[in-house]
């Protein structure tokens, strides 16, 4: 099958220029001036910008958490994923510290295999580390390509390892020229500050900030460069929220750490405002490390633009509202669906399930809030969205850049749309959504994966089933 | 005229990837897998790089200097770049006071015009600045497509300018959008210390860096960069050559300024050892800012790798060293040329025209030892020896990228050659090299200007001539 | 004549203690527990501090400026001082570039010899450097002990010098031992920044903080550190005003730069909103450096109390409201004095003579706003407004210390007084206060000079004539 | 009784002045000139200086460590510390987790009571938290006047508490007004890498340093801060040795925490190459963080010198090498005493017991290699020796200065002598000198403890048992 892209304007993380693009089992086989070739099918890209397919490197899906599941599986994640222009989702395999690694992640996969309809891969949840673990985490390697570990310097005794873990799984990755990916807050602090501010009965959504400051983050990020330095291994820190964070990765890399920053949408275009939102209304911007005041947007807006942050990711993690997010509902009478408060008048926003829906909406706030303010040009908006993401994690050129060889996974974006983020349209599966009502200009027009068109004009015209696991 | 490039590996700023190049009418038409279109000419790149053609963004070719003349013109300057891999050249157009700019521009356009071989533009010096030199600056960039100028903070009576003068170019570059690039060293601090140390009899060719050491060059930038914070124009410091310097640029970053930082080839591969070579030796070497020590070459190398420093220039600046280096022996009896030491006794480091020819040298230094060893990936080389120049003087993507539409500047690169340089094989037209006796791991096998071969295994193959003054 | 101070708790800036002090022959002879010693004077100190006398090591009595002269002379301003609490007066001797050195000095001795009723020195102004200049500098070192000089890189051409002037003066000061003074801001910035300000129309004295920003005294601050380091001079910045220009200090100590940092009374009770006051009245808060935004106050204050601001000035400068400060008046019809405004229209901010009369109120407002609201301990309070000046300047132990061998200047202060500062019952000769209305806690009950009781309960006791130059 | 030093120069951590001292109770009751009064001991002074008594703010005296215990008793300790011109000891009581802490202060004071010859008080050691715990560490502060705690983040297991121990401590301690003391290396990092390099067969004693370098002890103190700042406590880093530890208390200063550093004589004066010497001679030199390279110790007296450390002590841990520090000697045959090395071939530089014994040399190493070398000036001699520490721990007035109604504690210090340090003649009960044959310059030529003079030119000559805990 072969498929011909026409007088677009090709955006990729280095340059910009008109040109044809001609596609042939599955790759990118040409790319040139007024290109004459047969095709099967042929789209008049005229008036639209193609860009390389999206990664999001930060996902979760199969997501089981205090005794609930997030709402997604590979169909609606993968469906809400293509519409939005994001061709291609590393998931993060978060097994329990009773699990087995190597049964976890084909238990992960199993859930991805023959369902989702874009590409897919795994940051291997490193969340203990002993003998057994050590030599699946090989086999995990070797055999399924997952060349990137995930750890939890929070969520101790849930996902949380200790430090002469954290040595050991550096120390391993090391060895295997594998990325650690981590998730950095001091986890103590956080407990500590938690119990201190529900004693105090703040119990309401908008004490989760002020329950993991600034600090407490970047102090997770000095421990974890610490470690870094000290054992060699590659880094990479997942949604990163403020200024102090970033700022000690900086420094680390200042003494030669190889360390990749990586944000989230949410903390790009939300703040801490959105939790002091009345009726529990502010437990749907709920996530950890919280979103944060508003200064440290605009930072990480500016680190985006200078380079220093290298990706945009999601935490994609969805929980409905009306249910599982109300598990933290420290009032039961005036819950929004009286029937669910399990834990009743004890209940605090401890136990509101973290995690804002966004692996739809990314790449247009992305586009709109970046690119058409110019905070961010379109180069950057590409590497930030695809391209870095794609070189750090294995896939490049396969994925991130339109270049002969390439995946023909392709997004026709159409500068020319406006529309407004409802839940009320979304395809992801939550009953609700954190961007509900802002205004986006740009949308894909038409998102192709590996030279089949799988979604045009927000709507799934895919196969699910046919996204496969990128092996690296 | 047409040109197929066959089976080579696409190297670019942004990637790598396997594909045969199509060129016609002086541009790139087609990129694409076993592309079998007709040409009237065909390259067979099998085992080689192909490179977007490299530009020097920091030369002198015409320079009137001390009452005499830098020995290359047009044509052996551009047969040398051509033949390194270098297809762009931008000239530092360098009045005196006294002359108009206008005047300048035509004259150094005219030294260029019907001789170069390869394409070129102007860094447009502004060494005064009055209600004529304004009205004639608006004209250049307006008529001429010269959108970058050039100031000296240093050479204070000679190209140097005032704070009132650089206040007001500064605020007219801001107006016209226009980079201002510049020579930053305190000139005060420099005449200072210059006058010292001869007092003291320091009068040998290892006494120029300390007659200009770091704190000067780093004081140089930070005044550069507060005034560019204050008038908000867009900045480029050219041959930054140490950590202070460096670290100055960085800081006015993070204050929002937007500055660009260049450093030059002689850094990266010499020390500040090497002006203490015996019998005058050390003369070859006088450059200015001077070489340092070589924990700074050590910095320059990292900082070119983690993206900070943007650009590698040359500041090719071609002087004999039998006779006009000879203009600041001390002691004319040891003179190696003794005809030649116009001032006797009382000369001094002070005299020796300042440096060190490299237009033909700087790709393959770079590639030798910084690709070969590790130092930097490919990635950075490009997008520092090319990409990044063309972004940011406004040619790219039309230079420094190999895209579709782009002209046809490429550089076929033999990774397997082996060789030494010497004066003896340059073409270069000095008496030496400042480089002599290095060898090199690679070299451009064939190197196009506009889809006409013009160097071949390090044969001068162009047309002298057949360069373009590029309007931006 | 012998004085004996009994009860009264002594604060020295290193620590605090119940003890007598006894004076004989202008020193402290004894401190001790109940000294029964026979005395010509007895004060009870009881329930009141005993502090060394204050020292305002930056004020400007004798001050031709823009054709008129600053109000007070020695005998208003020593006057003044004393009742506030301050013995020790160190006056910039300001000779325009056209004036000799020598003959500065002597003229402005002539002022306060005979008539100052507390000692003083002077920090030599160097307003230009030539051989004759160096020349009378080192008689005046030898034989007035005027052991600091003092520049500015501001104003040029009236007080200004240049660049090779600055290095001639910090090279001959390291050689002399003498500490180099200056008032650190860009003059061309500043004049720039001026023009373009008035140009558009922004004349009144609101305009004039936002034409000498932070970054203008930043970069005079970080250009004078640099001289500094290059010379080996000792350095002291005098009224430092913000973040960026103590960050740029403290950042050269750490080069080693020797550098102390004064900031000055107005920059921690005022800010930038004052100048905004309508009526014109903004026009009595106009000095330079500029008050600035609250932000800076609120850092300053820190870097009091961590120790990194080594002291408290006033650079006192007593220019009239209704006649003086109308200079700058920008509309003629509302001025208050309309009689004075000799250049009616076209009058702007920059002719507003610059100062804010403080001498007076130093201690008190230091005390009231530092030590009472914990911002500063009482060790600090002493040690900034006193002995830290001392010991910079050469007068330690002399002055600034209570200790045996010191002279016997002291002050008794009662923390229990409050009162309300008012140009109505000031004793310096403006006919406003910058600090009018504001509540101050704490006031000398009691200032010793040299033995002599010279003022009491805000009431002047002392000698006119009796103050002596103190050579260092 | 009563005590009259005549014609001394005062010297105090804020001046220096010539004076005579009469001290009457225990106390200084007079300073003054040429005092006559009558005293039952009178002492000469002249060409010396007076001192306040010195405090070594960091001790071990009574220290159980694997299997073994620390040679000296509070005889021996006092009398060499008083010899030495340390007044003053400030020991840690460092209980295992499983002793009670009231119990443990109970023990460590039953060994000082009645038979230390000077003063002295404890830092509480929080080797574990609980509700007992919290309980008598409430009743220590109350009743004992303990006003300081000691944390390790090393030696996990032994005294290492844990993150939520940690916190609860400090928050403990803000709420007592209590200072936290801290020993900061991360226990992981170094169990870690002394695992790998033992591994590798790098037992010697040289191996020590690399087994906790700089990063890891800068790990802790980062850690530290952060707990610091997020609960408000005052904290004090001991024995920092290094510049990234420096510069992450620093950077914490400058967020507000309230951090004292301290460090120690050992690092002042040795370097890590001492831990090289052969012939198990290196174990000598083997404390914890270890003795830095050179580079550290010169940046240390810079800090030292311009007030960023705050204090320096000793950590004083005497442990013979003979036999105790043979317990780490990698190779019994090789041992300089055979009969002891229990663990044969099988030990490492980890069992080598931790210290280098220092009491009696601190002062006079200080002097030494600090104040005549011009390193420090006198008054920082004095502050970081004596009068900082007891105003970090309460002591001041009465201790650390010489002033009306502070205890007699004075140190009559001869410049003039000169002396060679070695374990023949040292009080310390230990049977080597980690200083041994070091030149010295300067000694108390006699020293008081309240009044009472307890030391004359290196013997000993004051009363056991007559020193008293100093409650707080």
């Amino acid at each position: 099958m072969s498929l011909l892209i026409k007088n677009g304007e090709i955006v990729t993380a280095g340059g910009r220029y008109f040109a044809d693009i001609y596609c042939e089992d599955e790759q990118i086989t040409a790319i040139g001036k007024d290109l004459d070739f047969d095709a099967d099918e042929v789209i008049d890209a005229t008036g639209k910008f193609v860009f390389p397919g999206f990664i999001d490197p930060h996902v979760h899906i199969y997501l089981p958490f205090m005794g609930t599941f997030s709402k997604d599986d590979y169909a609606s994640a993968s469906r809400a994923a293509l519409v939005g222009g994001t061709t291609t989702l590393i998931e993060m395999c978060c097994p329990s510290r009773a699990e087995e690694p190597l049964e976890a992640l084909q238990l992960w996969n199993s859930k991805a295999e023959g369902l989702s309809a874009c590409d897919y891969t795994f940051h291997m949840g490193v969340t203990r580390f002993d003998e057994l673990a050590e030599s699946q985490l090989r086999t995990i390697v070797a055999d399924y390509g997952i060349t990137s570990f995930k750890v939890f310097l929070a969520y101790k005794g849930a996902f949380g390892i200790d430090d002469a873990e954290l040595y050991a799984t550096l120390k391993l990755a090391k060895e295997l020229d594998v990325v650690v990916t981590a998730h950095c807050e001091n986890a103590d602090l956080v407990a500590q500050t938690q119990a201190a501010l529900v004693a105090e009965g703040k119990v309401g959504p908008e004490w989760h900030e002020p329950s993991r400051p600034v600090t407490v983050e970047a102090e997770g990020c000095h421990h974890f460069m610490t470690f870094a330095e000290m054992t060699g291994a590659e880094v990479y820190v997942v949604h990163t929220s403020c200024q102090p964070a970033v700022e000690a990765i900086v420094a680390a890399r200042g003494r030669g750490v190889k360390a990749t920053i990586e944000t989230v949408i949410p903390y790009l275009v939300l703040d801490s405002s959105y939790t002091e939102r009345p009726d529990f209304e502010g437990a749907k911007y709920v996530m950890s490390p919280p979103i944060r005041a508003k200064e440290h947007q605009d930072f990480l807006w500016k680190k985006l633009a200078d380079g220093t942050i290298d990706t945009v990711g999601t935490d994609h993690a969805p929980f409905d509202f009306s249910t599982q997010k109300h598990m933290g509902h420290p009032d039961p009478n005036k819950a929004v669906n009286a029937d669910f408060s399990p834990r009743g008048e004890a209940a605090d926003f401890t136990l509101i399930p973290n995690g804002v829906p966004s692996v739809e909406d990314r790449v247009n706030l992305l586009y709109t809030y970046g690119v058409t303010t110019g905070k961010i040009d379109l180069q950057t908006f590409v590497a930030t969205a695809s391209t870095n993401a794609a070189k750090r994690f294995g896939l490049f050129p396969r994925k991130g850049d339109i270049s002969v060889g390439a995946d023909a996974d392709l997004v026709i974006y159409d500068p020319a749309y406006t529309g407004i983020i409802s839940a009320e349209t979304h395809l992801m599966n939550t009953d609700y959504s954190g961007f509900e009502g802002m205004e986006i200009k740009g949308r894909p027009a038409c998102v192709t994966v590996r030279g089949q068109i799988a979604a045009k004009e927000g709507q799934f015209t895919g196969t699910l089933g046919r996204g496969k696991l990128l092996k690296r």
